[in-house]
């Protein structure tokens, strides 16, 4: 990607992030953030003193450009800081320049590179520093636009998007308006909660003036460990989850699903997709008193090993038709699993990216406020995520336990090439 | 540790916890929780199938007992869930079964093993199950017991220790009674998140009739690397916090400073510590406004290499002597490392064990609210957390920024051993 050499007032210039580097520690030191001290000892830092104690692919960036946003395809990390915004910016520049600052910070963050502006001990550091030390961390920076984003503020209305909809009341909806909306959403996850956390908080602060926080969700997963032998992680339902998710890294699965193509209305959104963000909060007390019995009916699966019921292996595939020795669905009519199975759906699936959180205790109850902050993305949520969803919100027994505290729609445009930005096509 | 060999009503009976045992996954299948199906299968699962994409580390329990307890001179894990719980049993000895209970548990799962209990699909699952194919993660539960444990429901006034005061109330003070206080405290520290969350609600789960949790606070650090070429992690500051700690590897600075001996007036206690919890809200978006030099000086180091001001490594000593070309102090009057040095305080120390935590936007200024869980231990607050957080409170540069907005106190007893559970010698 093409960009400036250095922000507006950034002196002295640096080079633009590419793999290989230099270090966020380096590039403070040469962007004259640091003091004589630390110019002093910079020599001393031995090559590699950020890579001690990290696994190796901590430390190879997962690069910001390309045809799609990184995030969406990528393996999932093991933390996520997901954040959306109000724009505050008084017309469409504003909005703009914003795009244009995260683009270059986000391509900044993810090469594990400290963001850079005017040095010195008289102004505030560019950077806020809690980063400096740590490799990229496999750290990816999603950005979408959501539905209010083309009101009147900003002369877009004729670009919305005609998937871009504003999501249906569901019957498990009890949505807080603090925790629902935005007019953009970031979704930063990493293998490291400090350098996700990081993004987001260098994203903020860039958008002072022109953007304000609605939310901040922070989650936390297990990333499936690579290679032969994986496992899928465990929600808090204590189930695997994502057994029969879309494979990422199925492209013509991708293509079909996942990535709008050029039958889109709104051209600037081919090679994007569509986010659905939602805050499931599980009643974790109700669900560890029922019974295994009752936990595997609902899921559809056995909660040790994964395998449908009836099955004896978690890859073993699903049979719907099964029935037991009793005559009955050995996957019954109720389960999880077969109400939001593509068989069930008009043959329609989504590709699912979510992280489990834990949010202390609601005061309300005195239970605890944690769940999974479901993510999913998708090429058209019409026809998608928003008939799964009503089917399972009406049918699906694991509904008994959940209740929706917060939701999101956004509009992901595609990745930042050639010199073009975030929104490139739209802004 | 000598325990039981499975908890009451538990069939068939399983092993106790020890390096090397089973797994999670292992004894799940063989404490009847597992369908038939598992147990088809559990051969197939290649021995150390836990291990793909784990660091080694992971693998190796940090064990339970001990004379001290685990999670204090531990070196510290990359998360943290804390929790505070207010007793509901109705004497002693429901208080005493939920303190055997917990040692029980906090075991096992230290060793990575599931909780066990009655199996079968009729019966609510002994374990919640969100940790089963994960490694013991380095996982520590560390309990401790507040002043309010020792009112009259218990009849445990004459074995409150005089070092177990009441926090006196500081300048920097907003303190939220849901965040304050507690009868009994849980520190869960682990690498991994899921693992630590799952500690906190298997415990507060076994809690159900004898104590309901008060407030649950997650927090995230960063793992010092082991060996040469350490680097000591980054709070949100951005700056590098615990240069000048104690080190919890010196046991003669643990014996001095942390572990309560003899001359305690409570012999139950010796062995054991003092924890401080404080809730830490920096107001991060001032911080970041703030200048490079005016940061610096509030610290007293430089940002970037972490070294005193005045000086060139982040390992140089500290010299509140030493004066600048102008005749001023290198380090200011206010700086927060001339504040909180031990010469600045009679020679007294603190083992800090903090974390940061993000918990989201505050509704009432739309700022971040965020900041350090700060947690110390030591032999005696009355000399060391109190008169140094006195002084801080008062005199530190970096009380401009922050607000105390929870906060505990709580005896933390000796380790578990021969058969002796938490709290052996008090109920």
């Amino acid at each position: 990607m093409k960009r400036n050499r250095a922000e507006p007032g950034a002196a002295p210039p640096v080079d633009p992030p590419r793999s290989g580097a230099l270090s966020r520690r380096q590039l403070l030191a040469r962007s004259g953030l640091a003091s004589a001290a630390l110019l002093a000892t910079a020599g001393a830092v031995p090559a590699g003193a950020d890579a001690s104690g990290t696994s190796p692919g901590d430390l190879i960036p997962i690069s910001f450009s390309g045809p799609h946003q990184a995030g969406i395809a990528t393996p999932e990390q093991d933390r996520m800081v997901f954040a959306a915004y109000d724009v505050t910016a008084g017309d469409v520049s504003g909005l703009a320049a914003l795009l244009a600052a995260w683009t270059d910070a986000a391509a900044r963050m993810t090469a594990g590179q400290a963001l850079t502006g005017p040095g010195g001990p008289f102004a505030p550091p560019a950077d806020t520093g809690e980063a400096l030390d740590l490799p990229p961390s496999r750290l990816t920076i999603t950005v979408g636009f959501g539905p209010t984003l083309f009101d009147d503020r900003f002369g877009l209305r004729p670009s919305r998007p005609e998937a871009l909809v504003d999501l249906p009341s569901f019957a498990v909806d009890d949505l807080g308006p603090a925790r629902t909306g935005g007019d953009l959403c970031v979704q930063a996850c990493a293998d490291d909660a400090q350098v996700a956390f990081h993004a987001v908080r260098n994203l903020t602060r860039l958008a002072l003036g022109s953007a304000t926080v609605r939310y901040v969700q922070l989650g936390f997963g297990r990333t499936a460990s690579p290679g032969a032998g994986q496992q899928t992680p465990r929600n808090l339902l204590g189930f695997r989850d994502g057994t029969d998710n879309l494979v990422a890294g199925d492209e013509g699965a991708m293509q079909r699903f996942v990535w709008v193509d050029r039958d889109s209305d709104q051209p600037w959104m081919v090679g994007g997709t569509y986010l659905v963000a939602r805050r499931i909060r599980v009643h974790l007390e109700a669900w560890d008193r029922s019974t295994l019995g009752d936990q595997q009916e609902t899921i559809g699966r056995v909660k040790a090993s994964g395998a449908p019921l009836g099955g004896s292996r978690e890859s073993d595939p699903v049979d719907l038709q099964a029935l037991g020795p009793d005559g009955l669905p050995l996957i019954p009519d109720g389960a999880h699993i077969r109400q939001a199975a593509p068989s069930t759906n008009d043959g329609e699936a989504i590709l699912r990216r979510g992280y489990s959180f834990a949010d202390g205790v609601d005061p309300a109850s005195g239970e605890l406020d944690a769940g999974l902050f479901f993510i999913c993305f998708q090429k058209d949520p019409r026809q998608q995520f928003i008939p799964i969803q009503q089917r399972l919100s009406d049918q699906d027994a694991l509904s008994e336990y959940v209740v929706h505290t917060g939701s999101g729609i956004f509009a992901c445009p595609p990745g930042t090439q050639d010199a073009q930005g975030l929104g490139h096509g739209l802004v």
